[in-house]
């Protein structure tokens, strides 16, 4: 494509976005209109354009384009251009994404791409295949790159042997400085790309220490490396969950940390770049968990999306259905005093919300673990108190309203009694639900709202539709 | 306090353990057993035991004990033991413990542990300080880190400004590798105590690359910086918010980053464990303020915890109302056919959980920058889909156990067809109010649920007991 065309294209393209422009652009992310030239130019078939824009995109924002077309864009892109890609783009994406776009590549493309990753990316890109392409692929790779990746697939899922990287800086404890630096400079390839830190090791490979490489840049080349001060070490067996490592990489502000087998000895390295996305993940995790997601499906297929929702949906259908068997219990009540239907779902929904709210901050404290047994009491009887407190500002904000409403005091006292209660209870089962769950090992994130809901609608329905048929029938 | 008073207190402390020992300890994380044991100490008068135990503890380990014990204790143990807590320890407190411990103090003893901190810290610890000891704490500086504090006060709250630190190295284009070490080595405290990076600038302070220190002591002492291979930068103002810091550096995968001036001049550093911190408290953020909690309240009182949550469940009050007001112009048929109301909760309730299923995957999106206008639509009708799908299912279900609950088969159809429609409703919502609160600059972890749950119990109610009224009647 000559420069005129180039003019042309990008003419055309400012004339259509029109005052799009005024949108706020964030630097450092593929904007909307970036992504609508990009589709554009392919569609009109300036294969040459394609390929440079491809070209000037970070590996992030190659990613970020692929993420955010339609399938049918995504498939004409690369059916086209998929040469146009660097192979970091595809590490870069959604795991799902990841998935349903290798599986379409013949095994042979996915491998040659797989082989020119870093060994932690590498084995990231290949665990999130369906089995099958998994397979496939793997026969495709080289014999070395094959062992040392089923070496790694062996690891459990979502554990640091899988996380960790094989290339590592270790020197031996009686080295001086200069001959680090000279090792360093004369190492070559089998380095990593970027590393934080040194890891000190004996001759059997177990680490003794880290030293910073700001240290070591500063010292003299005469000074011998355990004379320098070393950094506590926080081995990571190769069998730690992910998040524990996240955790541990958080509390304790460390940038890289050896990764060892049974005999504790060096097998790997996680650095911080690493935990930085599974720290998000697993926050993130919690939020989607909480209301009933598994893990982000934005880019999940409808049928597909749809029923991996139909669990969650399912089991509070049951939840409904205790509660409207409360209901039932009090069909004449209601009959009798058809009010009493138009008030009940606002103590029930209030004592969700508030519940909600105990619940949230018990589930992120436990995951911080900022909240374990030796304060557990404390924070239940605070979320009763504060439930207490609550539950009496809204006794008389909703007594008083139902009470002028239906012009009935006595159905005002009621629905006030029953907020009481019911906003006690959510505060009580908000916190302690999450704190049972977590001592039998479930996890809090997933089934506490459930649960919570089932508590707050059957003692809303019961507190008020059972003192209505007390006091006022 | 003598070895065999220490051996007597541990075998004390071992006893009174018991079979607790079974319980998982993570190594990194200060256990409840010991927890319990200082406390026991602190209680039982063994002075040099605490001490003892506190010197022994990591800064991350004391943190976690001031934060677990209760109020009491707490006083206790700084009035007795304040000087054997690391001023390190305050900084990583919660921020409204922080608060709360620092404001009792002395100004003067306040001022003391600030002198002592990275001024990245010093400036995070003085920032959440009420306004008045702030004031006083100030004061009793020295005039230069005053003069340092209140200049990084003067940047936005949540900006790079008050998150970077101002201390970095920056070195010409024209040194040599040579060079550059050597003024490392002579440098002194000058320098951060950790560094990554090498900022590499013109005279006149602009940054014109990086290079990660894992290059410059790889490279032999006679090249020039510029000859190697410089990273991109990604200069940060220092007004730009700490959430879009965040994201840059999890999309770039970077250790540090400059942080400059409106005139692109360098005044600070951002590193990556500042800014793990903030991934961490911005992730779940998102999941309190969707469950209408502002923000952690675990260290807050019983009142000023309750006030806070008032306003959330306040305008949740509105919402139940508004629901409320539906049944209510359907008083009539419900007092014809009480088993709506024994049902009429299911739907609305189902709705509701539909619908934070699809809000919950909207809202996370849009915080990763994944939904943005060239996809919402996309996205929004896929939930529409997802919706119809598990409405058809659901209405099934509902449908045939309402029917043989009630032995009314029309009673059936009315339910089914309500739950169709609402659980469309409810994926169309779910993603649309999101996606319009972002538009509009609103957050939309905050106000989406209550917009939400309007829509799906407004929707949920009407059409069931519409056509309740239309075909039961």
């Amino acid at each position: 494509m000559s420069a005129d065309d180039q003019d042309l294209l990008d003419n055309h393209i400012q004339q259509e976005r029109g005052q799009d422009d005024s949108e706020q652009e964030s630097p450092f992310i593929l904007s909307d209109n970036r992504i609508v030239d990009i589709v554009e130019a392919l569609h009109s078939g300036y294969d040459d354009a394609v390929v440079h824009i491809i070209d000037d995109l970070s590996v992030r924002e190659a990613a970020d384009l692929l993420e955010k077309i339609s399938e049918e864009e995504r498939e004409l892109l690369l059916t086209r251009h998929a040469a146009a890609f660097k192979p970091e783009t595809y590490s870069e994406l959604d795991p799902e994404l990841q998935n349903q776009m290798l599986s379409k590549m013949p095994p042979k493309y996915v491998a040659a791409i797989i082989s020119e990753l870093d060994s932690d990316d590498a084995l990231n890109l290949i665990e999130n295949l369906d089995e099958d392409a998994r397979r496939d692929v793997i026969h495709n790779l080289s014999a070395s790159l094959r062992i040392a990746l089923v070496e790694g697939l062996n690891y459990p899922e979502y554990s640091a042997g899988r996380l960790m990287q094989r290339e590592y800086v270790a020197i031996p404890q009686f080295w001086t400085v200069g001959k680090t630096i000279d090792y360093l400079r004369a190492a070559g390839d089998d380095l990593p790309d970027y590393f934080y830190d040194l890891f000190v090791v004996t001759p059997t490979y177990k680490v003794v220490g880290e030293i910073p490489l700001s240290r070591v840049i500063r010292a003299r080349r005469a000074e011998k490396i355990d004379t320098l001060k070393l950094e506590d070490i926080h081995p990571v067996p190769a069998t730690m969950n992910q998040e524990e490592v996240a955790q541990m990489f958080m509390r304790e502000d460390i940038t890289s940390a050896p990764v060892v087998d049974e005999e504790e000895r060096l097998i790997g390295m996680i650095t911080i770049d690493d935990v930085v996305d599974v720290i998000d993940e697993e926050a993130q995790e919690d939020m989607l968990k909480m209301s009933g997601v598994e893990q982000s499906d934005l880019y999940r297929a409808v049928i597909s999306t749809a029923s991996s929702r139909f669990r969650w949906l399912f089991i509070n259908l049951f939840t409904a259905l205790m509660a409207a068997t409360v209901i039932s219990f009090f069909s004449d009540t209601i009959e009798k005093l058809v009010a009493l239907a138009v008030l009940m779902p606002i103590v029930a929904g209030m004592g969700g919300n508030a519940g909600t709210q105990a619940l949230a901050v018990a589930v992120r404290s436990l995951a911080t673990n900022e909240l374990s047994r030796v304060n557990e009491r404390r924070v239940v009887l605070k979320e009763v108190g504060v439930g207490a407190i609550n539950g009496l500002l809204f006794a008389t904000i909703i007594g008083t309203t139902a009470g002028l409403w239906f012009q009935n005091p006595m159905l005002g006292c009621v629905i006030g009694a029953a907020m009481i209660i019911n906003l006690i209870t959510a505060g009580f089962f908000g916190a302690f639900i999450p704190i049972i769950l977590d001592r039998i090992g479930a996890d809090p994130a997933v089934a506490s709202s459930v649960f919570l809901t089932t508590m707050t609608d059957i003692v809303g329905f019961f507190a008020f539709l059972g003192l209505a048929t007390i006091f006022l029938i």
